[in-house]
């Protein structure tokens, strides 16, 4: 049908439904952005559930507002006050279906067709289709070990109209990378002056194994120019579908018309359970509960990748978040071995790079996610990654040279 | 700041998010498409919430699908074969945030900037919020007693390009209106013959007080052009902020696509607990319950505007839905009575028509709802509308007079 909208060429290939495909039995899932379900609080939030319930108020299960519930708006201004250094209130924060919404209504708000927009590369595939939903021109900065490259950056901000820049800087998705505070500062200053608009994703920021947190790039802001986003996806569940934004003045007040029109308003029933479960539980603590798991968890995934990876294989060591980046000689395909041999041959799966860039073109890398399966699927997985690579790239690196 | 998309322009002035501002004590709010809390299935809900904690599934708290829970999609694909004469399968239904998400997304699949795009005039104050965002072409159809103007409609089809023309065919938000069988078969009819999709309403559709119901626009297509959203928000509670979506093939697909890019999903546990809620109870008593309820506040509505309502004002006699539409003489201003006479003296609100209009230009309507206040003050409510309508006629009267 030539009649829908020319947004669908590119939204209808973003490879996220694939991530989320039901696995079949045997299947080790790597390629998702699962937490550990067994980590979930979920006796906690049944009694705040119960107790949401049986306050007996009618209006919790009618509409709120558009920004959410005021007293989980409060509490995310502590909590952002706290571990964030971003000093807002309940006037500019707004409650999202996760921080996937607040990505997507932000790229309504600054996004006409064909803008600049700049993106490391590579970056998190959700982000990459809501994106690709406003149809931008992007431009892709490589990441290095300390964040994105900042002269490549300066260098097209330089020669192209750029509207906005989105980054993960802590444990970025999917490489787990943090950004330098040299970097953060300079990013702001960029942005200052070539007046360009920083998305900030902070989906992963609490989750640091080791290592102590820098600051976010929206505590450097001085003229509001930062969309701070985050979630409890990651740190509570992701089945609450709870995420958050916060922005200043008149950008806030624009995307919360957006939000309006997107879905009218987050559920009331939700974030008064979310509300509850913040009153009557520490949310550090459990955060530390979380961080002790997948910090053993990443753990024995870097021992089996140092096991069993091919030599020829490189990959992250991150202090903290869901993944770690492998990345192979220039010319090995992840994807058609993940198709052609790692998914048929032992049911493992990951990320391959091509959805990761928009544009497509780098094929040597693999997003590895390291806190959806057990510490005995890590090992066996990795093992049987490990294997089928060296296999595969000794069955290329032999036909290149019989070439 | 000029950097903004082009779109908020027109998104950051929808009115939408006065629709849902705190009441002020004593205010009576007819402007909010607001249900009876009283009526919300509370004591039901929180048993199938305890239901589906106990089941002790860790799953439930943990990321689902873009479509949402199988099980629920298998209940609406039942509910619509068997009340809507429309028989599709559960690989063709998603579940969305209400339907103001669903008519997000099909908007989002089929709108290009400046693209054709037909409504109701009055229409949907939340679908103009979400279709602005994609900057269409507007085109409205006045709306006879009967439904839209065909004729009206087939010559707009004749003269300009229209993607998509977005209806209510049953108890029309704003003015209550069914649309005939006629109308319907001539709507398909005349799409078919343009190669337009129609995106049907049904949200309303089950809230019928009176008379029989007719067959959803969907369920005359027989060229899989029809998209059909819905929502449980009006007839069990807006607080789970849960509607779905369905549509046929490629169509279904594109929008499963943009619908992760969204928000990646619907929240798993809000599902659960409403599909719990729909295995435990039965929906068609409960919405029983609640037309009884609903048909004697419209009552009560009538009987107050035949009694307080100047001559000079018209108003429509729904069978169901929330809404009646109440007209005066073509140069009386609604909005300028209601911002500085009638909300000053009395704090009664309703929705001016200048908001139901994508042109604007209609200032002689307003949306009045009977569903959200109590009967008590639907009556208070009305006699002042009434006098203060009857005094703010009389002076404009006399001031043309005079002039």
């Amino acid at each position: 049908m030539d009649q829908l909208a020319s947004r669908i060429e590119r939204t209808s290939h973003s490879g996220l439904d694939k991530l989320f495909a039901p696995a079949q039995p045997n299947q080790i899932i790597f390629s998702a952005g699962y937490p550990d379900p067994a980590l979930f609080p979920k006796d906690a939030l049944d009694r705040a559930t119960q107790h949401v319930f049986s306050q007996g108020q009618d209006k919790l299960l009618q509409y709120n507002t558009a920004a959410g519930l005021p007293a989980l708006r409060q509490k995310l201004a502590d909590k952002m006050a706290q571990k964030d250094g971003i000093h807002t209130d309940t006037d500019h924060i707004m409650l999202t279906q996760g921080a996937q919404q607040a990505i997507d209504l932000t790229a309504r708000l600054m996004l006409n067709k064909d803008d600049g927009l700049v993106v490391e590369g590579p970056t998190y595939i959700g982000a990459l289709a809501a994106f690709q939903a406003y149809e931008p021109t992007f431009y892709e900065i490589p990441m290095a070990e300390d964040g994105m490259d900042m002269d490549n950056l300066e260098a097209v901000l330089k020669e192209h109209a750029v509207k906005m820049i989105y980054t993960v800087p802590d444990f970025q998705n999917p490489t787990g990378v943090v950004m330098s505070l040299e970097k953060r500062q300079r990013l702001i200053d960029l942005a200052n002056r070539y007046d360009v608009i920083i998305l900030e994703d902070g989906t992963y920021r609490d989750l640091r194994y080791d290592g102590e947190n820098l600051p976010t790039v929206k505590s450097l802001d001085t003229q509001s120019r930062v969309i701070y986003v985050s979630s409890f996806s990651k740190i509570i569940a992701p089945g609450l579908r709870m995420g958050w934004l916060t922005a200043d003045d008149n950008l806030y007040r624009d995307i919360l018309a957006l939000k309006s029109g997107a879905d009218i308003e987050s559920s009331n029933l939700m974030m008064s359970i979310l509300n509850a479960y913040l009153d009557e539980n520490d949310l550090q603590k459990h955060i530390q509960i979380v961080c002790d798991n997948y910090r053993e968890k990443k753990n024995a995934m870097l021992d089996a990748m140092a096991k069993y990876l091919p030599s020829q294989a490189r990959y992250t060591k991150p202090e903290g978040g869901f993944f770690v980046w492998l990345t192979m000689p220039e010319d090995f395909n992840m994807a058609d071995f993940l198709d052609k041999q790692l998914v048929p041959q032992t049911g493992v799966r990951f990320t391959p790079s091509t959805n990761l860039f928009p544009s497509g073109t780098i094929q040597n890398g693999a997003r590895i996610n390291f806190t959806g399966e057990s510490i005995a699927n890590i090992e066996r997985g990795i093992q049987e990654l490990g294997q089928t690579l060296t296999a595969a790239w000794k069955e290329q690196a032999a036909y290149v040279e019989a070439d």
